[in-house]
């Protein structure tokens, strides 16, 4: 079943990890994709670990069910819930966004002070912190929630007056720290990236995971002998929990184009 | 099963909808009362028909476990959506927020403009729109949704300039529409009354739909001979879909005071 003819599987809580998506075509040209994007029960960052867990579990059966070769959690809150769970249940690679993140932002700061931000859930989880101190204890993390980010990506006002305002108040206590990388830790906020490095200054490294997930996945088929070597025309399938017509409508804000084809997936029954 | 001493069943996407529990307390003080909201899959307004429906049916399947003798969906979203496919599968009496809401604005009305605000699903679903025009078609309705409104009231941030200027934004075109009346079509919206009023000036009358729901309450258990009259010390139960102590925790906002005990209610077996 694992073999290397067999699509990467992706999920994300909703439309945000198409970026991965975006940067996983980009990068493996060749490889076919099964994304999965819970529209129906989105969010997932204000919601408690039990839910995000349960949650996370059944999108990745969902993946089995297409015999994907590993699986990409593209939710920046699933993968700081839901990540150990899910390796301890499947034999299936999994493959988080924080680790990548991480790496990166450790790889950037230069006075080894790290700012975080996420949705609530990702940033009570500690899954940032946690792993950049488990790759340097030295480096010192600052973190945040940004409620407000995901309904202003997603009403499209990235920038002006109000989206200015509100990540002066969200970013002001991380700029007090003197942190010199950012990881926006959450698939909404690279869309914000002009806004926040306004409001941080131009010095300041934002670090956006979906590049860096990439790489990993790469060495995951490496390691595995998995990696898709034709010359092939790959295959990409999107499946979504609520209205397939309306993500086909807003996917080109993340993933660079429109998808013309996206069905709708049922996980119960 | 639907006798006196049966409790009300209600129902909400979330948490908001203890608004409308807290009026059925006041109103009708000695009726039982079992609350479902479904914190698991909040929120409903940026979803589509088909999926508030479901999910909707779902609800009420769970309410009928307790023998209910009606149900309130306090929800503006799956009222406005879910209703009449409610009321076709179920016998049980079952009263929405809108026809109620709409009702109290062609009252208040006196220049026949109302303004209508509320979530992209209920405003998309034109639901108060037909309401209004059912009860007197010389009224004119201007309506907008509101998508920044509910994070704003959720991450606490009620009055101040960020709320100020996302108010101005969402209700400057309402108020170029000359509008005497407004329903805040959302649970969460009466918590933002004095940032609202404030960009509409002290005059325009604003229509909060929990309080005039419980009157359409007690005239169908009147009609239904079920309304409770005996002095007895009613029993509330709250079951929740995600987290209970979260629920819990942030009740006292809408409920106007704190929930001791929360259970988590499981859809699916």
């Amino acid at each position: 079943m694992n073999g290397a003819r067999q699509p990467i599987g992706v999920f994300d809580s909703g439309i945000g990890g198409l970026t991965v998506v975006k940067a996983l075509i980009e990068e493996l040209p060749v490889e076919s994709i099964v994304y999965f994007g819970d529209t129906a029960r989105v969010p997932y960052g204000t919601k408690s670990k039990h839910t995000i867990v349960k949650f996370s579990l059944e999108n990745v059966e969902f993946l089995l069910r297409f015999g994907v070769k590993c699986i990409v959690i593209a939710c920046n809150t699933s993968s700081s819930w839901a990540l150990p769970t899910l390796r301890k249940y499947f034999k299936v690679p999994i493959i988080g966004v924080i680790r990548p993140g991480a790496l990166a932002a450790v790889r950037e700061t230069r006075n080894k002070r790290i700012g975080v931000i996420g949705t609530n859930a990702t940033i009570q989880s500690r899954a940032y912190e946690t792993a950049i101190q488990r790759i340097d204890p030295a480096v010192k993390v600052f973190s945040g929630s940004c409620p407000l980010f995901v309904p202003l990506v997603e009403e499209g006002w990235l920038n002006g007056s109000i989206s200015r305002q509100v990540a002066q108040r969200y970013l002001e206590p991380l700029k007090r720290q003197r942190i010199d990388t950012l990881i926006l830790g959450c698939t909404h906020y690279p869309l914000l990236a002009e806004t926040i490095q306004s409001v941080l200054g131009k010095d300041t490294v934002l670090i956006d995971s979906a590049k860096q997930t990439v790489a990993e996945v790469r060495g995951v088929l490496m390691g595995a002998d998995t990696l898709r070597d034709q010359r092939v025309r790959p295959r990409y399938r999107f499946f979504v929990t609520d209205e397939p017509a309306h993500f086909s409508r807003i996917s080109h804000r993340f993933l660079g184009r429109v998808i013309g084809s996206v069905e709708r997936a049922s996980l119960h029954g």
